[in-house]
């Protein structure tokens, strides 16, 4: 199975509108069923499942979260992009993330790579 | 098992450095005995084993190779990184690469991402 790499890189732009104002459930939906989701990478926390996954993106709902692109890469049904997310407009974080898609475009695994050094005040 | 940020970027500079000018086999001589390498990943082949990483490595001989960091990101004993790769001052590469590495320091797993999209005649 694989993707085009703009097909592959229009999932991450929805993700990535989607993280950026829209309810933890909406995001959630766009993870397959049985998904994984590590972020960040090596904090020990596996969040298995769209359930578990929703209740790791309610820590965002209702903040003014911006994401946006800045390097994306394709390959076959994976892509890895390095973004920016900012909180509140007080806080900037540029993880990179790789995320594995299904052949209905569902994410069916997110790793977000990012630590402390990562994270800037604005 | 974890990494200090600093330790893993020390261990993907080692690698990038060895990467531009050294022999296939003193590449592969950082990769674990059972490591494994996609390179592209979607490209439909991972090289399984040392032997076969050098067999990978040995296309890169003795070109001009300059590889050059430009963005890391680490987690737990996993490393993400954005890089540029000049090949014979002709042609500009510029791949994210996830590496995973074992308690040694040796790299167990490496996936690149990068397409012709990613990819500038000099």
């Amino acid at each position: 199975m694989s993707f085009e790499p703009d097909v592959l890189q229009g999932f991450v732009q929805r993700y990535l509108d989607t993280v950026g104002g829209s309810s933890a459930d909406e995001v959630a939906a766009l993870y397959a069923e049985d998904a994984t989701l590590e972020d960040p990478v090596g904090g020990g926390e596996v969040h298995i499942g769209r359930q578990a996954i929703a209740g790791f993106y309610k820590n965002l709902e209702g903040a003014d979260v911006k994401a946006e692109l800045l390097s994306f890469r394709a390959g076959g049904h994976e892509a890895a992009f390095l973004f920016a997310i900012t909180v509140a407009g007080a806080m900037r974080i540029e993880p990179i993330e790789v995320m594995t898609f299904n052949g209905d475009g569902q994410i069916t695994s997110m790793k977000a790579y990012w630590g402390p050094q990562n994270i800037t005040q604005l």
